[in-house]
């Protein structure tokens, strides 16, 4: 494989869609950087995981020479909700977005790289536009073709209300690849719609068209649902690295392999000797730690990630039950022992009473299962492992009273 | 009927509908000047009674004491046909419009005050409006209740493209109602929709919203097609006074009274009183000949009325045949009598070279009839007028030649 090959296949690692993958062989080919474009909101981010995805690919650009454009669509973020209809969606005033700007800065700049990223407002070319060069533009896009977008024709076809604004913005981000001359536009695959106007708009004023690189939505932790903050499957990228590395660790071994495709920096031949050394027997979960170190160190550090692991092993550890306890019998009435004596009886709490907060706490399990309950009768003619905390366990043996 | 009953009367004379009647009433009982908006292309105007209608409204405005504006949408007019697919609607240039401005001057004061008029254009506020404004403007009309405009559903219902900018005009002719702070907005039929967005933006702006007033599109000389110059049935109003008397002299007795409603500036009482005079036995004609003048001297002068009206009926007397002439008798061959030389042989011609030299002007008549072919034989048997120019007449009776 050559050079150019190699990095072909890293641009297209992950992708959904390129449009049209041609296209970007021959722009690529003619060995210039070209002029990539991302658009983000202009509201206060809190990045998780699934956002990196598209940060990745960015990343990737930067690392083969390109000019990366960090756009904040601060525009229509200005002009907030103009029905007033909805209170969720004030105007931004120009502090709140530099704010936002910002904080955008100090989370993305753990990805691309500071000096290599133009971070750009499209209210640059917008705010100053007369309302004439807006109906100019909205004249090369027709309304049939606007309606085709999957929420538009749903809400026409259910007779709920389109504003006519609505029809604005996606021309007005199509635009911004015209004001930009940008090559490739990334986003989402479901920004399809609105890249795709960007690029006719590009067509219709003379510039070649930008090649157009959907990124998948990735899987949140569940490994089902997408990764989304009101989901709680995310994984935050300024959550504490204890948190972070357990939330990857709890992740499917299958899943596993999609994260690396779409969060590693690792080159693909990497993924593939650990996907070969997992078949031929190695154990996943060594691989998911290297997953997880990579990713806690990216937003935190090195060592930060060492910290975690070792935390997380020894907090599994701590977990899982002891298997060397020698049991202790407890003779107990045809009634059974209520919990709390039982503790108090097998020397993990100092008092019936301390025994009943801790069920109350929630601090105490038997056989790994919370217990919250302080009137449980357990019953003779049974084994439990009995635990208080993370430490403290017994082997109980019930016998009946003679 | 008090003044105030007879002035809305007037006011409602010959509209097709007053979108809300019960409103207008309520704004002209504050006894306040209303602010009235009429909107014209900014496309040279060349004017025929048609369009005077909707002047002949505001006349009436201005004369009842309310604020007349005569505006002219020139900035859509500025940005043309932004597809460039259009070459017959390139972009007016601001001289243009001034040029097309200074031609609608002249015209319209023929029938405005001058004076209580002002032309407005409504590249005003939308020349320096931001892109942000007209997207906030947009937001407050559904592309649902946009389609409903029946060209608009046409055409999408044809699939024939309708670009989106073109949503977007209806909104800007609908904001100038809110810059003007319009009472009462005038147009024709076909511009209802049109006028209904401004009554809907201004109450969206918190405005009261306007009345909307629509004219009727008047019919031609041929009392059956509206008026149109490419249907050849107009009366321009820059016409020679003659050729304007004969126009329209030349309606049906029928349509002449829907020139009177839309046309005259006759109250309806004297009105009213000429239909009963015709009723009773009054010519029509001589009714005809009252809104001829009235029209001629409004873009001519009295005197020009007066001189068509008499040019008018000489040219009608001459036109018609004598009755009373006493037949000549001329015996014909078999074969018949050259047309040509029957103009000699009845004294109306001097020779039979000058009698064909009249035939192919085209100053020979038969029966009212002209005649252009030197060749024709007129047979034996029949009676013919036969007349050169407008004054030489001689009736020929045609026998066989024994």
């Amino acid at each position: 494989m050559s050079d150019f090959e190699a990095q072909l296949a890293e641009l297209l690692r992950g992708t959904q869609e390129v449009l049209v993958s041609a296209e970007l062989v021959k722009k690529l080919r003619r060995g210039k950087p070209l002029h990539i474009k991302a658009g983000f909101d202009p509201t206060a981010p809190d990045l998780h995981l699934g956002h990196t995805v598209l940060l990745n690919k960015m990343r990737q650009f930067q690392q083969f020479g390109h000019d990366v454009t960090f756009l904040i669509g601060d525009f229509t973020g200005m002009i907030g909700d103009p029905t007033g209809r909805n209170v969720t969606r004030p105007p931004l005033t120009p502090e709140a977005i530099q704010a936002n700007a910002n904080t955008y800065k100090e989370q993305v700049f753990k990805i691309l790289d500071p000096v290599k990223t133009r971070v750009d407002f499209n209210s640059r070319w917008f705010g100053p536009m007369p309302a004439a060069q807006l109906i100019q533009i909205a004249a090369h896009q027709t309304v049939a073709r606007m309606l085709e977008r999957d929420d538009f024709a749903r809400r026409y076809a259910e007779q709920r209300p389109i504003a006519i604004h609505e029809f604005l913005y996606p021309l007005v981000q199509g635009y911004d690849s015209v004001a930009m001359k940008a090559d490739v536009e990334l986003g989402g695959t479901d920004q399809k719609f609105n890249l795709l106007v960007g690029r006719h708009l590009q067509e219709t004023y003379g510039q070649e068209p930008q090649v157009v690189m959907t990124m998948p939505l990735l899987e949140g932790t569940d490994g089902v649902n997408k990764m989304s903050k009101s989901l709680g499957n995310y994984i935050g990228i300024t959550e504490a690295p204890g948190t972070m590395f357990g939330k990857i660790m709890s992740i499917s071994d299958e899943i596993m392999w999609r994260y690396f495709e779409l969060l590693s920096f690792r080159p693909l031949g990497d993924i593939a000797a650990l996907r070969q050394a997992v078949q031929e027997g190695r154990n996943p979960r060594d691989v998911k730690f290297e997953l997880a170190r990579e990713i806690v160190a990216r937003f935190h550090d090195g060592a930060a990630a060492d910290a975690a692991q070792r935390e997380f092993i020894a907090r599994v550890s701590e977990k899982s039950v002891p298997t060397d306890l020698p049991p202790k019998v407890f003779s107990v009435e045809a009634a059974g022992v209520r919990l709390g004596n039982l503790l108090k009886e097998a020397g993990l709490a100092a008092s019936t009473s301390e025994a009943n907060r801790k069920i109350d706490e929630g601090a105490v399990r038997i056989d790994g299962q919370k217990a919250t309950d302080r009137g449980l009768l357990l019953q003779a003619g049974a084994d439990h492992v009995i635990q208080l905390g993370s430490k403290r366990f017994a082997r109980v043996q019930l016998v009946l009273k003679a």
